[in-house]
């Protein structure tokens, strides 16, 4: 199975790319090739695939569901009672919605960490996209707990050996105040032996630091370090209160961080993200937008806007967080983070790319293509998106996109009701 | 002439909306009327036509073409330079693309500052908008500029007579560092004469502030009440570096202020705009997306999560600044500031209203519209947009935008070259 796209605007300039199976094989002006199918690229722009390195897609079923509270009432009221009762069927149409919403946006790839991570896998199946899922795991500090997580990760695991190879099969700790450093330890043990990532949230309040030098006598990081548990494998989200050199500790195990701006804006948890820094220091930094619960959409297009103006503004420096590195941040280091050979545009790579419809408002006039996606677009100027090598979206339009919305509506209201 | 919305929800009801003239008529479930034409309002939702209260249209026409920059370089190098070329064929499908932009992300009036307003005038008199626009004015604290502002504002006011009725003329000095303080006193006092509108950024940056008090020995609010130009015709933009005895003397003088969150986070102006305290004190406060050389859009949809973000995450509050709230911000706020009889979907009120396409991950599910409208939805939501009781978009399609498209990037492209 071939692809050709014609003539469309890749680095400024009109080229043709063809993909051969799950690859891009050749970028060119005019290539003189036929594929089994072609798609036209005129007035329009190709862009790697967006990377969203932090959400929990089945959150969609919360959406808009309790806004404007403080974090504790929210959870203990709204979040964990209905969490308590969502069933697969449940997480399976709320990762479906996900799903779709992140390909009309221009996702191809996403790390998730939520419950019934098997529900969300086969909604990844079905709709193309490629994913890392985290099982997730806590004991709060209870050894009986610890074991029951230790048995589902062992099983878990083995399931995942059914998988395709879209899917990657990883661990998700939920923080360092619901899992306890002995269960962490063997996370990280286990991930090792398996080569698997480990996602954690981390210093993602000022409260959790604290409590953290209150519970551990360090923080944060520094109790990571303790531990053992700093390497490539892990990949750290939100990460806001961090010293320099907790930084530096970052960067010299290879440590992954991903900024997720508009949850660190909306719950309140800090907008001094120190991007700058970690990047100065060598640590890759992804872009996530975190659950639909707590941003309320997995937008990528407009996470980059508010990741560069939030670093612009908190730092007093317009010339801070500019829009090409942003794009980076949402594509190249994303694919960096989850250990793809992907974000970005050239032969050999994976065939994770979408084009933008160039024909609208936000790309006139089009000095700068990336300007206009980070500063003026939002996820609706995306009008083409393949993943692996399949044409997911066409024309803005993804197969059976009604019947998504309506049964994921309705089971998220059942839900409440429940 | 006039216009039958069937069924759209208003307010969490299944509603009809009936229009006659520029006005709405009635507003009921399941009215017995008939009209000249229907819009069937099925999986939609009616919302009061947004109201833009700062702007410079035809800036448009510099979008993307200078970012991630300082402010004087900036203003220095790229812009000032490029509006001493502005031709009124310029100006005129700037604003044409500004307005397109406009009604398809639900904005039905705006309040414009920019130069040749005349040809802004044409623009919006075609595209079927509301607006009110200012002749600018500033003397550089030279007396004999002084003079010529003051022929050009005669002159203009007299020209204006000639606009339709959605058309509003209005006065726009630019600032206390470009326009001297017996010109601001000249202005106030034809405002005075003639009822109309007087719009100033002002408090903008912290060294506008430090200037003020150099130059005039008071901060700039204080420097304004001495002039005795503070009334409630004034329309202050930005007012982000304010105390709290400045915000008592505007909500004193019954002083309107405009927040545009995005430009004050793009160009680092300050974060810390007082909205709370400046409700509590009783100042109507506006929203405005600023022009697109600063902040790339004009979708309103968009400033509405960005004021909600922005003031949630200075504040280190997630309740502050809820949906509801920057609804009518954006809405009837902007309505009252600008003398409307408009901002609110009721029998009398104009016919300036938006319908939203709820089929979308978006609005799926659906708990509350307010919350999906400002957390999870960007302007590409919005359908349908009537104002002045006639339809300028129907089904996402305004008539002729390909022409102002194609046409306002060759004006922004040969503009630069010249």
């Amino acid at each position: 199975m071939s692809i050709l796209i014609k003539g469309a605007l890749l680095r400024g300039e009109v080229t043709d790319i063809l993909i051969e199976g799950k690859y891009i094989r050749e970028v060119g002006p005019s290539l003189a090739v036929t594929a089994d199918s072609c798609l036209d690229g005129t007035g329009k722009a190709v862009i790697p695939g967006f990377v969203n390195t932090h959400t929990h897609a089945a959150m969609t079923l919360f959406r808009g569901f309790a806004d404007d509270m403080p974090l504790m009432p929210w959870l203990v009221e709204k979040i964990w009672p209905n969490e308590a009762k969502l069933t697969n069927e449940d997480v399976y149409w709320g990762s479906r919605l996900a799903c779709l919403e992140m390909i009309k946006t221009g996702t191809t790839t996403f790390l998730d960490m939520y419950h019934k991570h098997q529900s969300t896998a086969l909604a990844v199946e079905e709709m193309g996209l490629r994913a890392t899922l985290c099982a997730v795991a806590f004991d709060h500090f209870q050894p009986e707990k610890a074991e029951k997580a230790k048995a589902y990760i062992r099983k878990s695991f083995d399931d995942s050996m059914g998988y395709s190879k879209r899917i990657r099969y990883a661990l998700g700790p939920h923080a360092i105040y619901t899992v306890s450093g002995e269960l962490l330890q063997w996370l990280d043990e286990f991930a090792n032996e398996n080569q698997l990532p480990l996602h954690l949230h981390l210093s993602e309040t000022a409260t959790e630091v604290e409590n953290s030098i209150r519970q551990f006598g360090l923080s944060p990081v520094r109790y990571l370090y303790k531990l053992g548990i700093l390497s490539p494998r892990l990949i750290l989200a939100h990460a806001i209160w961090l010293d320099s050199d907790e930084i530096r500790m970052l960067a010299d195990h290879g440590v992954k961080v991903v900024h997720n701006p508009l949850s660190n804006m909306k719950l309140a948890s800090g907008m001094e993200f120190k991007y700058n820094e970690m990047r100065d220091a060598g640590v890759v930094v992804g872009l996530g937008t975190d659950g639909c619960a707590s941003s309320n959409n997995l937008d990528m297009v407009e996470a980059m806007k508010f990741a560069s103006l939030l670093g612009k503004s908190w730092r007093k420096d317009p010339e801070a967080m500019p829009a090409g590195e942003m794009v980076r941040m949402a594509t190249a280091n994303g694919a960096q983070i989850l250990g793809l050979n992907a974000g970005e545009i050239k032969p050999g790579t994976l065939a994770d790319l979408s084009l933008i419809n160039l024909k609208s408002p936000a790309f006139t006039p089009n000095f700068n293509l990336e300007s206009n996606l980070v500063y003026a677009a939002n996820g609706s100027c995306i009008d083409t998106v393949i993943c692996d090598g399949k044409i997911l979206m066409q024309d803005a339009r993804v197969a059976g996109e009604e019947e998504i919305l309506e049964k994921a509506a309705a089971v998220a209201y059942d839900l409440m009701k429940r």
